[in-house]
């Protein structure tokens, strides 16, 4: 990969009007990330397959698409399954390719499924490409997990991948082989680094995708959020709506291909930041009245644990002109009135 | 991986006496590598047991062991046999975990067999060491080519992962199992970034695991060596002595776990030097009469190609006290002489 000079800021690239008519496939197109961009490509008039397996304790979630839901087809597949991917891939003009494990727990719990998703189906999903619809371009979504612990911050994308659980670990072979198969085989791909994503749609029926999730649903519920340790642990988050866009100005600039690029925001906030904030919120909804907790960090929780993380993003903002536009209390406000209105289709 | 800092320079850990008695695994034994250093932990008193799969075309070879074929055991099996795996591990002191597919080429062709045996296979070594043998110290054979194409040379561990090929992206994630293990589970493990590597019993039967096998073959049988390019493309090459011994202080020295080295060697030397000192050792044998020529790069080995390599070893050299003992013309001469002598057994 070669990584081209720092070259001039772009403005934000057009993408309003890429998509109408465009057939378009989203690989986890029923969970939280995935839903919520295949919402905003019928807006644009894109033609929209949705892939998903639906596998239990994962984020897919039909009602996630109740907006569109005869606006788009919905095929039911696992991405491990090479042939279905064989078929499915062809006449596409992009793939937004957001299927995968995404449990960083689960991951050391059963590193091998991990494994077969983020690895296995993601080999058979480029090779499917390649040999069934090499001008497709596809949107890979990576994660700041990738990193591991900082060494410096902000991490930029120079920073060394040293990731700390299977999940890290997979999510960069995935990614690289993105990068390959755009080297080598000329199957146009780019990869985003997703830090903490927030916003209506995401997984709220457990506690195993990390902490965002968990502390919306305990603050509605007027349950008091347990934060581990002392609270000053600081992270970026960005709302869904926002990393849509990125996607989507990722797909329509061919000057992305071969490149990888972090999301993130300003300014990052502490778990106790996020909180208080959440807590405010919830409370203009008459909830939020549980308060929180500061508890010691449990131990399989704190070795895979990354401490203090917030991304570098002017990459992208200078290439793609990408910006996040809803700040944290915004994005929680329309989080919180989605789950208050909803709260049924996504945890009892 | 808390990366420790700029340490003081130690002198040569001593190894030659922590192996006596002690009871050694060695992954892919019967490869050139795996194969070098059982006859050399023979030496020590070890006691060694050797697991192969003698998978055809890869670099197994009974006749490597032959020296020592009466004082270590042999079990084939393959690494990818998770219950094998889980009872071979059992009762070991070190696990020296040199089983891999090698070839860059065949992992472009056959990318799953690849994540097999380099991802998969590799969790499940590390799970049945987690299981039945936490104390275990892991060598893990890791190499060069995860850097990719070098950004800056000599490239240090600090240098970015780029894979070229799935065999590069498979072994970094290999690698990054090890480190996690380590520093999750606390099963020791060491990464050493092996360099082109040369020296007796390397597999000669086929071209397709890189130039140097291929060269020394066509310099002995006085056929023409096709140099591909102009020749100045730069390598450091390891006599495989050296990188056994840089094993053997891996495994002895704890200060080296859960962290990452590079071996390499100085000075580099390009293709065209190399085809010369190995025509002029072949021809002391009698041997070397076909000299070379310049060819094209073929398109399926010029994609994945990386440029010019070489390594900054400083940091095993601080840390372990490391240095390559064995100049080329000296390590070719070893070389040719054994194959001259042993030729029937790796090539017809």
């Amino acid at each position: 990969m070669a990584e081209t000079p720092e070259e001039a800021v772009n403005p934000r690239i057009a993408y309003e009007n890429a998509f109408a008519g465009k057939r378009v496939l989203i690989t986890g197109g029923l969970g939280f990330i995935g839903s919520n961009l295949a919402i905003r490509l019928v807006e644009l008039e894109a033609d929209v397959l949705i892939v998903d397996s639906l596998i239990p304790h994962y984020g897919g979630n039909l009602f996630n698409i109740e907006p569109v839901k005869d606006k788009v087809r919905v095929n039911i597949a696992d991405v491990r399954d090479v042939n279905s991917m064989n078929y499915l891939v062809r006449g596409q003009d992009y793939l937004f390719n957001l299927a995968g494990q995404v449990s960083h727990i689960d991951s050391m719990e059963d590193p091998y499924t991990d494994l077969e998703i983020n690895c296995r189906a993601q080999l058979s999903i480029l090779e499917a490409c390649r040999h069934n619809n090499p001008t497709i371009k596809i949107v890979y979504a990576s994660t700041r997990q990738v990193y591991g612990i900082p060494e410096y911050l902000p991490v930029d994308e120079k920073h060394l991948l040293r990731p700390t659980d299977v999940n890290g670990i997979n999510k960069m072979a995935g990614e690289w082989y993105h990068i390959l198969y755009n080297n080598v085989y000329g199957i146009r791909a780019v990869s985003l680094r997703l830090t903490n994503t927030y916003g209506p749609r995401l997984l709220m029926k457990h506690n195993r995708q990390g902490f965002v999730a968990w502390f919306i649903r305990q603050a509605i519920d007027n349950e008091e959020i347990q934060i581990f340790g002392d609270g000053s642990q600081v992270r970026d988050l960005n709302y869904v709506d926002d990393v849509v866009e990125a996607m989507l100005l990722a797909a329509v600039y061919d000057g992305a291909n071969g490149r990888i690029f972090n999301l993130g925001n300003t300014p990052p906030v502490s778990l106790l930041e996020f909180v208080r904030v959440l807590l405010e919120v919830c409370q203009e909804f008459g909830a939020g009245k549980g308060g929180y907790r500061l508890v010691p960090f449990p131990l399989d929780k704190k070795r895979i644990d990354i401490g203090d993380y917030y991304a570098d993003y002017s990459k992208i903002r200078k290439t793609l002109g990408w910006n996040p536009q809803v700040p944290l209390r915004e994005g929680l406000r329309r989080t919180v009135a989605y789950y208050m209105q909803y709260r049924e289709h996504y945890w009892d």
